[in-house]
């Protein structure tokens, strides 16, 4: 299934022991009602709290049913920040988070000198005077294969090796939309090389500064935290696409 | 003032005497405490309850203070969905309203298969099969000069002469933007124009069968008035401009 959610008003997509208001729970709880069973889905990407998606992808096992209408059913009783946009048959061993290849994430700036209207929920505010060009050259330092333990707030053990294929940045009128895509990304990564970008774009670091973070693999050494808010998980992409 | 917001949780553009629910009355509000004075403004076009707006401009007299300063302050105390995006200083006379030439609206309709998420309270949702060629023909008659007294709701006894200069529909994905443009607009003009344009795009009506509300001056004839939610006041004109 693909889902497109504003996750202002949810604790992220993951089920939480104590609360029922995360994405994946509310979409379970549909889901068990339609097939009459307790079903469980796997998603691609466990967004954050306040984090949005326009193409999640998530998988799951159920009786064979019409698509057509199951996509129709769960829209008609999920609450109207979250919407299924398809539902595709896959093969048995298909799982949306083993199989997705690469995820691309995308976050909104607004630059303007007054607050954004229409989009105040899904962009984040930030400095007109931001330089772009500081931003780029960082992400030229950023993208490949890389240890990213020092951007990441993850405490695994597991390898913290992913490749960032690429950063993109896109102008357009007031709005800056920068757009990561890699094979993988760790806990807050997307939000720390975000926060870490700005500190480069505001001046308050220098572009090289992020080859230290390599280097010594330490969280400190990297920019702030960005918000939540302003970040969208845009797209999974899988083998057969 | 150029002035944008999101109509949704309000009743309307114009002050009433019944609430303070109203945009008017919210930027006056704040525009009285900054100059300590009570303020009028006066707005280029007058907002149905639901309706938004990206450039609305409107106009008042007040002592002579620094445009920066009160754009800030403007938006530092008006609540999140209304944001002043441009403060000028105009010529004594100027008046919003009766100083507009044109003005353009936006109706924004959703065609997807499946809800709105983050353009939830800002489209319309209607049929994807809707025959767009059928409501471009209609367009064709309804641009020009006529007396629009059957696409109104008005009980004025003034003139319901006005010049609709054009009407073009604009596909992006699952949205279809519809803008009205012309010289004035009468009550829930641009929503009975809107209903009307519809019907024809569902087959319902003919497109030449608005012909007959312009012959007959009779709103019975024309189309239903669609819903607020989707339509925006997008710009007004000035001479100079």
């Amino acid at each position: 299934m693909t889902i497109c959610y504003d996750g202002t008003r949810y604790k992220g997509w993951q089920r939480l022991k104590q609360t029922r208001e995360t994405i994946q729970d509310k979409i379970e709880s549909v889901l068990s009602r339609y097939f009459d069973d307790a079903i469980t889905i796997d998603g691609a990407g466990r967004t954050d709290a306040g984090v949005h998606a326009r193409a999640q992808v998530c998988s799951f096992t159920a009786t064979a049913t019409d698509v057509t209408i199951l996509l129709q059913q769960l829209n008609r009783y999920l609450p109207e920040d979250i919407v299924v946009t398809e539902v595709e048959k896959a093969d048995e061993r298909f799982h949306a988070r083993f199989h997705a290849v690469s995820k691309t994430y995308v976050y909104t700036l607004w630059t303007a000198a007054y607050p954004p209207v229409f989009e105040r929920q899904y962009v984040l505010p930030i400095t007109p005077s931001i330089d772009l060009a500081r931003m780029e050259t960082c992400a030229g330092y950023l993208i490949g294969q890389h240890d990213f333990k020092g951007f990441c707030t993850d405490k695994t053990k597991k390898s913290t090796v992913r490749t960032l294929h690429h950063i993109v940045f896109e102008r357009e009128g007031d709005v800056i939309r920068c757009k990561f895509t890699g094979d993988g990304f760790l806990y807050n990564m997307v939000r720390i090389l975000m926060g870490t970008l700005l500190e480069v774009g505001e001046g308050k670091r220098e572009p090289e500064s992020v080859l230290e973070v390599f280097e010594h693999l330490d969280r400190r050494l990297a920019g702030e935290t960005a918000p939540a808010q302003g970040l969208t998980l845009e797209a999974v992409a899988y083998e057969s696409d």
